[in-house]
């Protein structure tokens, strides 16, 4: 049974708050790469047990764990190597045989981690940069038999838990994304091919004095030296300083690379990669250390702990629930007037058909708005998403819900 | 310089919020396992370096990923054996050479994490049932100059990065944590060897009615049938209802392994395992994605990402000031009365000595106190502690201090 | 100090043993392609080193140990997958780093390793079919010191080991090598794309009956049907027929495939692979368990266990004496009339320069001719290779020698 | 049906020959240890068929790859310490999974593995300085179908192949043998502890003179400093010396760690390791590339290439011929007269039963004597050697025949 309550929020609006922070790592970052690979490989398993059991026949499986464990590597000015490749062990679960069919689970998880590195890490030789070694599990049958498949059949939860959104973001968090989004774009890196994809921007606000702290990985082939370097991360500071405004009137300063040391020439000074991430040298990465499922890390928000990316889109909450609460909050704040915040918890024990959960749901409303003004529309929302809860399957599969 | 900003926590007090949510993933969860031997390796690296390079010497490193992968096995009432042991991958960084020492760095973690595995999972037969290898990377020598290792000197933080704490706990935090310790200490143990180390307790308040949801992997050897399993679970159940009063006064009902089938006397409708761990057949495991610094997931409360276990316990502000700031917390409300809740959260920029944070802290106040009135004192707290800092590095090697 | 010994070998000439065995592995039997692997990544290693050191600058490794862990597949008649990718394990040692240089040594090597696997196993997608890690350890630069680099410079043998070579091959030895050449060759592929290169051929002579008995991989996706396969197998059968009267006048039969039963339709009854290999498979190979340095196994000669392939061509007396004692042999029956057979044995103690051998050569001598008439010419012989000893090395690098 | 066919061998007798090369590669050698690990699995996964499906009943299985990465290590006079473990690769295939019965493949293969390590390396802490992965894959079921389990029954050949004996032992193969056997037995190491297992003896014969080069893995804790080591190693001359007259009348030299310098004090001019093989620092190893079934590797006699540890003993005719070969021909040279040396090959095709070989034998007889006198004599040992073939099975399980 459904249980929608709907509170107000008795909390400093996010916007009121003395002090906010708001961070995101972007695509190129060691825990992103894991859980965009880890998602990758969901996506393409649940598009093989499809082709060969028909629209909707998705198997069981977990794919969110993925390791990578960083290389070695020597850039330099202008060039530099790959001295010892990056190791990404993929591991989890998953069906391969069932009925008779045996599917080709490891090569299809290979593929699928090796096509999201070669288009999402551009200047890494995946052959080459790269070892991808296939763990995943063979998950025994039985456990196919949580999904019935028919589509009007609702799966049951397959764990007792929880998951969380809120929505609309807040300032800081547009501009933290919008960073991002902007700097990792396929447009701007025609423009900047220096600029990696192993971006953190970190945000504060303090009062109204906001401040980005961007962490950029350069690619060295494209930086001929010093000059060429300080002159890129000098244009990103600016190219940030002038996106602001579109999300805030606030007060905005940007810093690119704070660890650099202009005073020497050397390029131990900079933080400089031959491919455009960290993984490539010093840093390793895994699932679900990284951005929640709205693709950032909000402590000033209620969070959830569950690594969306690589769980099965079919039956775990884990997944759904945090995928589904985001969508609810944002379609709940763009539909209905006079919602400053929400905040949406769902909830659910194991067994439970999915689409009945406990939706614990919290507004502050725009002064003047009573509850009883908005309950029964924002319950409206709600129950459209849940009824409708098997399209987030879909979404996730096409890539039209984020997860990281 | 240090800047410490006390205000109201403008929120509802979280004894009265309509809903709560707290879970502790115990020991012997696979995630657990992770952090656990990402802090094991870690305290056993200071320890080399310290015996080598003498008291407070310890050499850059940073362990804090650990990937489990489940293994396979085939319990059964009475007995049962592992098929297919678990692989346990150390990676991370650490120095394995510095001024002509050449330090055993893979022999040490390895040593650590099997250790560590058996002295935790104590039905776990280490030898046979797990395979540990460590790609630990070998960190060049340069690395160490951040670290001035003469005790007065206090290092300059690694990255930009924050860590939050708060106190004191809920009657839900305190109830979910006692219960996860109690059911997984010494004692316990001996009057029910049947029960695993594999203990996950989600905590659920709606209003006054909490319902504690406990699953827990059974040691296969010591249920001899059906009958002895429902035993033990009804056993846990009465006893996890007799320790609820210490904690709360609210009403608690208890349910252990929902996920069981008493219809079929077969092994396949319980949770049982050989070793008292999921690891050993369904569940992968990997650091930070569990508990945090304080022992629980509480979406409810503020949270940082960052995995504590593992991380340098010297630098590392990510894993420093997650545990300070609960520390600080925890002594700000044991020495100072009136302060019903508090949050803290501390920053700090990459290269700024780790005792200068901006730390921002939050309270709600007993009714009749002011701020001002305990302003001074919150102060004079989290001066000493940030004074003290360096003793967060002493705490954590000898065990003191919690970080998963 | 040189010792040559020459004398004349007691035995039964080898045309005139009752019986003769012969066997040679094709390039793409999994302990070929090991051997090719080891082989490939030597001679990349040797180019790296004298790219950054100069022309003859070699540093120490050998990279005599590839384990090939075989994969898993479906092969459909015209089609079919590959469900798990080969594990190709590169191990070793090599210098990494040596006056400072830094030298790429994993990417070298697995380089190597995927160019050799592309060019030589052409239905292998390397990239998804195979997962190539590489653990060569980075031997230190002390080992160095064994190279003197000047090229008139004469390396110190490595150890204490031995070389055996001889000639000419014989009837049945010629045929088989003649016939794995045949089906392996590039124009032969052309017209039998089904045929791959994981081809055995076992040679048995008895009196003057010749049966070569064939083990020939046959790409699935070039025969879509029963048909089709035993057409191909037919024309295999056909060719070598017809290609035997150029090596022997003896009576030559030829089996392909024995272990086929035509009775069955189903693809169960033959030798069918996606890729041309077995390793894709059932198979593992590792190196030295195939050919000898010549290319064949002779258990009716004197064999030597060491592998050739993969073993420094500088100081490796195991790899250099096998490839030298062939070529000795050859030169020598090919420039000094009258040797019906020659078998060369050439030893050394660990420490003695490489071109001062104990060398014991064995003659069979046609009819009429006396030890005394050829004695020296062969010593010339011996000595000259012996005072060019150096160029094996080259040889080998350029691929001009063979080593499996 | 079989052949048997018995022939004069016109051949120098291998006492009458030159030069003579005779090698064995102790217990402790890599490649020694890899053929000790890989037959230890193959034993012990027989005793867990026949455990669960009754005597005689053996799945299939071939673990006849096993692959050694060498560790890190740091010997010291009088004691040192391994830094980086022992890699051990186990791969082949095995049956995991018949009938409805699953096996624990991995889990008794690492078992076998650890527990070979531990008693045959006994200065090796098997869990800390060794690493013991398996990818056995897993073979299927219909695989099984080749054994017939009655034991009566034949089992038809797994592969056209063939193997190769001969006996008895010439002087300089038997003292050879027995040095190695001296120098590892179990009392030997009582009195001298510093001596490691991994002891290589190279024996030459020039006419009538001997030379015996012995190099001997020194076990560090158990030498304090240069002179101990000198005065371990003269012993071990003094008593190979001792022994040689046990053997031959000839006059034998014996050389041991001809590597070393005594000119320094220093550690790195002496064969030093910490557990008494240099797996654990310099050398890598594997399967088949070092002694032949009888325990040598013999240049001057006739060879096979193939594995004989590891493979499965029931109807891989690659290991069973050798190891029948060498039995038969000891079998008949003990039991018949005047037989002063012989050579046996015995060959097959794939799908022929095993007991139906063509056997060749080549003799040569002493002065005075026929082949006809012997002949029939000769068939019989053969025949019913050849009768008693499943025998051989037993005795490789049991431990009672030799295979590298």
């Amino acid at each position: 049974m459904r249980n929608i309550v709907v509170k107000e929020l008795n909390q400093t609006y996010i916007e009121d708050l003395e002090i906010e922070i708001v961070e995101r790592k972007g695509i190129g970052h060691p825990d992103s790469i894991s859980d965009g690979i880890a998602q990758a490989v969901s996506n393409a398993l649940c598009d093989m047990y499809q082709k060969e059991l028909g629209e909707g026949n998705i198997l069981h499986h977990n794919t969110d764990e993925v390791q990578i464990t960083a290389g070695d590597s020597d850039p330099e000015w202008g060039g530099g190597i790959i001295r010892k490749p990056i190791d990404i062990l993929l591991t989890g679960r998953g069906v391969s045989e069932y009925n008779g069919i045996k599917f080709p689970l490891e090569r299809v998880a290979i593929k699928a981690a090796k096509d999201f590195l070669d288009e999402t890490i551009i200047n890494l030789d995946v052959e080459l940069d790269t070892v991808v070694e296939c763990k995943i599990g063979h998950g025994s049958g039985d456990l196919v038999d949580v999904f019935d498949r028919s589509p009007e059949a609702i799966p049951k939860s397959n764990d007792t838990s929880f998951g969380v959104g809120f929505a609309p973001l807040s300032e800081v968090e547009k501009l933290v994304l919008a960073t991002e989004e902007l700097l990792n774009s396929k447009e701007f890196k025609m423009d900047y091919p220096a600029v990696g994809q192993d971006i953190k921007v970190m945000g504060l606000r303090e009062g109204d004095e906001i401040s980005l702290t961007i962490a950029c990985a350069m690619v060295s082939k494209y930086v001929n030296n010093r000059e060429e370097y300080i002159e890129v991360r000098e244009s990103l500071k600016r190219i940030v300083e002038e996106l602001a405004p579109k999300y805030t009137k606030r007060n905005v300063t940007v810093d690119v690379n704070t660890g650099d040391n202009d005073d020497i020439e050397d390029k131990s000074g900079y933080y400089l990669t031959v491919t455009g991430t960290s993984a490539e040298m010093g840093d390793d990465g895994s699932v679900g250390r990284g951005n929640r499922a709205n693709g950032l890390i909000t402590p000033c928000r209620p969070m959830s702990m569950e690594a969306t990316s690589g769980k099965n889109p079919v039956n775990h909450v884990g997944k759904i629930y945090n995928v589904l609460a985001n969508k609810m909050a944002n379609d709940t704040v763009n539909e209905i007037e006079g919602i400053k915040q929400m905040h949406i918890m769902l909830l659910t024990q194991i067994g439970s058909p999915i689409n009945e959960p406990t939706a614990s749901i919290q507004v502050i409303l725009e002064d003047g708005l009573e509850l009883s003004d908005v309950e029964d529309d924002i319950k409206k929302v709600i129950n459209r998403n849940l009824d409708n809860i098997r399209d987030i399957t879909k979404m996730v599969i096409e890539g039209k819900a984020r997860t990281f």
